[in-house]
């Protein structure tokens, strides 16, 4: 065990660097592919698995292999405004790098559950736009969400709401259907977007017939 | 199958005023007994089903045996305004009536579901309490929800929202993340009542110990 | 005043029939004109105010003429499903009632407050269609709201959140906060509404259109 | 005006270093006495106002002595998971600045308005500890709000609702309801960690206890 622990941590300090490389080239490429598609986002940042995460992830999960096990070892968030956003951004993400998996833990669920909702995809540099000595083939994954479904998300994760042994049945509950309430939030806030959306564009017509009157 | 329906109207129409007896009884009775256990309710109302929808769940559920199959005929429902009020009327109704079956869409589902929710018990008057000429050992079912529950109840029973047909299945995920609001608020709600509650008691101790200074 | 509690009750006795002859014939038009223009209501209901109540009032207000200052003697609440419903019913309401006065506590409120939600309506019967013997054009209250401002009325009345002396200022604003919540949902049910109807013209119009191809 | 811009500019870049530096200290001191507190934040990040939007205030408000009369050109947020570390937060930042304006956009309105929720706190480097080559007695502002929070009024600010020419009325008070629905979200937050840490300490002390039998 001692050995593999040596091992895998001697790994990890050869590759930082690269991992470091590829966290910047990644969200520098993200910002410039989002933002000439128009969509504002709310944040978009990286961060590196800390080698005492990553040996406890080999550990509970028994990984033989982690390097090739583990694709979130340069992991991605981009926090969105808008729902439909999710989506729009996916598909940027799909033509600028070779996606592998993806996980879309909002849509995929059955229409009536509510819980942690994020859009996870795990990601490779096409081969061809590859820096030859940098980032040796290394996946990494990108999780998309809104800023809503981040809120959620960030107070679940500090109140640990999973543990068994702690929150009442109906507390755990009320968690649930704050993800409900957030989705509506959401989906609301997409419809007035959308209105207002329609109202501007009803206005420009008016306003380019009447140029012609 | 025309004979079969003839009958099924005959005895519907022979049982009628026993229905109607029923009913009043038993809204009766549940008025009384939920007073004297001091729970304010919004609303406790009954409906005896018509022939034409009782005809119509015999035919979809091809029923054989209608009158002893069938225990909605005479139906109540209890709108109350708090959700630990649901089982404290679950348990009065417990203490008043036979409870056959009981069906509870709010605690029995799954704690990320959300959607439909009401405490359904079927239920026949006590023997010894039988008024001979009446009940004749009628069946009946009685629906307890929050407020909140009945809002969504109703509207979603509007807009129909099972048709597959109709609607598209993101409109679906609003209506089911709308109960997971309603849920939210009835929660809350009930919070609010308990922390209103211990004020009170904190003033009524402090004023009681001050009588005696 | 005694005499005047003595001759305010004698008042009332004297007119409870016609209160009640009024409350009967004016709920029986509300039906009937609402359900000409297919509006699909929750729930439609009246109450007398009882002479406890009456008095009350006139002590509290100090009223020198009672029956000439009240106007909600009798009272209708009319629960609806949709926020758009609510014009419609005002509308309906001022075709076959005069309404002397409207207060409007939905849409005449600054937009980012939020509470109590209901639009009153003080009426009279329309004078050419009194009947003779009975209404003595005595006016009457309607009042007019959503499900879900009504669960949150019925909900804040219990708890009678105004009591300046027991609920903290938190819990306060916390109601009131519900009230936007509930706003949000009641809101969100409407656009449900539209979508699905939208959809559905789209599919008449096509299967119209096919239906000749 | 054409100076007067000149000038401003001129001075903005002098100082420039200065704001960077600023920045850069507080930052520090605000994570670290923070976290010196346990409270869990969910991001600290500054700007430094562009001399555009500097230029813009200057004109929009016609400050003649701007340097003096705008106190954000250097600029804090913090994000926090829960309302009750707002006031911790706001404590801490007591204690290690001078604070010399305090503006509370969420207890300091009305109980029933919703929108915009901040508290704003104006501040300045303690004079005792001013690094002298460097701050100059620079004013800064801190904004302190949580996640919820910080969700609303990114996407009030992306959707801009104050226009008032594009948005509809209704679709404004939409805006102030899903401030209202944040508001709920944040408070149950708040209560489920409250409950969840009694049930912590409850058995703590009951294992404490039972060591001792």
């Amino acid at each position: 065990m001692k050995t593999e622990t040596t091992e895998i941590l001697k790994q990890y300090n050869e590759n930082l660097q690269n991992y470091e490389r590829l966290a910047e080239d990644v969200e520098y490429e993200l910002i410039k592919s989002i933002k000439k598609h128009h969509i504002k986002t709310h944040a978009i940042s990286h961060r590196i698995k800390d080698p005492n995460s990553l040996l406890d992830k080999v550990r509970r999960k028994k990984l033989k292999k982690p390097f090739e096990q583990i694709h979130d070892i340069v992991g991605f968030r981009i926090v969105c405004l808008f729902l439909p956003d999710l989506q729009e951004i996916n598909k940027i993400i799909h033509e600028v790098f070779e996606v592998f998996e993806e996980d879309d833990k909002i849509n995929n669920s059955e229409l009536n559950i509510f819980g942690y909702m994020s859009l996870h995809l795990k990601c490779r540099i096409i081969a061809k736009k590859l820096n030859e000595n940098t980032e040796q083939n290394i996946p990494f994954e990108i999780q998309i969400r809104t800023i809503a479904q981040d809120a959620w998300a960030a107070i679940s994760h500090y109140l640990d709401y999973k543990k068994e042994s702690v929150i009442p049945e109906q507390l755990k509950r009320d968690f649930h259907a704050l993800s409900g309430l957030f989705y509506v939030a959401d989906t609301h806030f997409s419809i007035i977007r959308q209105e207002q959306s329609n109202i501007y564009f009803e206005k420009n017509e008016k306003s380019t017939t009447n140029q012609f009157t």
